[in-house]
């Protein structure tokens, strides 16, 4: 029993009573998803993850198929981290979850919406379902997936939900590489190839040159090293507009491909 | 960690995360707060008790100064309940706590009201303060101070405050006479003296017979026994009026004293 002699000390308390964190992922975990249920266990009082691999945000059957799966490896991780709860739905459970329709936020039609038509739908759907289940007071998502962070975002603003979105940093292998579970999916020579390209576009945006001509020269790399992508862009990270000019809130993004391996990132 | 595979039983774990009990008292416990404790602890997560002898709700000096004191007790019988927190305020600490003026509802000039001037505008101002301080899902309130709860419910409504009142059941001594921290100021031979008033009143409400006779019997045999008191009632409990009539919502109120200690009761 604690004696409580001031009332500030009780309102901390309520706040810390009430405080909840929900890390949701798709299992395959990785440094990158420790840092974020690091983070959420340091700022709340329970935490949850959850390990749903959502049909719906797949845009290509074979991706799904191949994505990796490793339950057991995650439950260890997630007992190492004192995890309090680990929410392991099935696809009924997420979806036959009765709820007023919400209202879906408009997407701009660049990067991974242009490239991977219905992505982004089928991720508020599951964000939709999940964050009705677990009514956290912050939700733990990764920097990587910039553009899909800025959408669930735009949708709890929307839709008045009270849970705040706690944007955590991109986590990287010793070589550069953003962790991403499908890098699982990649041989060690594959990852080091992949890892250049990262390394030669962190390079190359130091440099003192127009925007375009940084752009135009990664991807003449990207030509040359006979790597497949789907966008090289630069966007103004407070608009989600594409730039021509470099402003404080520029940001890097590229999708391409290695091995059919298709990898996100942005710098 | 827990591992989850339910909605549903997520939804419940919210329910029992945030459930947090509260029971306000003035101290010198006895087992009708014990009584409020163990349901709080039964139904939340957490409990709450505070100990406060509020001096804007005595309408007597005297009772004030001569209210018994029994922290060091209270502190063990709250550690042996596993009460979570003990608030234990200053009067500073209670009524310096800024707030926006909140709505008092009307009080009708019976009973307690009628013959305390001003003790439950006093009530009114300790419980905005501390149910602001401590914003639990749950206050238990006995149903000795029957006006008093309902005018707290009253009060909660009205200003849409969302904290349930849960009315618990008035604890009596083995002798029938209903437990108060007030009875502390008694002798043994005045407690069974109060105590057969309550079980004279409890044979003459059993008996068949028009309600205004049965209180007529009451006031004799108080004016009979030399025993003073303040009102002798049948209350609506619905609706707060006095009846003439026995309804089903019907409740007997007694304010009597015994060597000048004022005891109140209901049956």
């Amino acid at each position: 029993m604690r004696i409580i002699k001031k009332s500030k000390e009780i309102n901390s308390l309520f706040n810390s009573i009430r405080r909840t964190g929900f890390v949701p992922t798709m299992g395959s975990l990785h440094k990158g998803h420790e840092s974020l249920i690091k983070k959420s266990i340091k700022q709340n009082n329970i935490t949850f993850v959850s390990i749903f691999i959502n049909p719906k945000q797949f845009t290509n059957k074979n991706d799904l198929i191949n994505y990796p799966r490793r339950l057991n490896d995650d439950i260890k991780i997630c007992k190492k981290l004192k995890v309090d709860y680990l929410f392991l739905p099935s696809f009924k459970e997420v979806y036959s979850w009765k709820m007023k329709m919400k209202k879906y936020p408009k997407i701009k039609s660049i990067m991974e919406h242009k490239y991977r038509k219905g992505h982004f739908n089928g991720v508020l759907k599951v964000i939709e379902k999940l964050s009705d289940i677990i009514p956290a007071n912050k939700m733990y998502l990764g920097e990587k997936d910039f553009q899909q962070l800025k959408i669930i975002e735009d949708y709890f603003h929307l839709n008045k939900i009270n849970t705040k979105i706690i944007k955590c940093k991109i986590i990287r292998d010793k070589n550069g590489l953003a962790l991403s579970s499908r890098n699982k999916l990649l041989a060690k020579k594959d990852l080091l190839k992949a890892a250049r390209i990262i390394n030669f576009i962190k390079k190359n945006i130091l440099k003192k040159k127009p925007l375009n001509d940084k752009i135009k020269i990664v991807k003449k790399y990207l030509k040359d090293s006979k790597i497949n992508f789907d966008y090289v862009k630069n966007i103004n990270i407070k608009n989600f507009e594409i730039e021509k000019k470099k402003t404080k809130y520029s940001r890097f993004f590229i999708a391409f491909y290695i091995k059919n391996i298709r990898l996100i990132d942005n710098i």
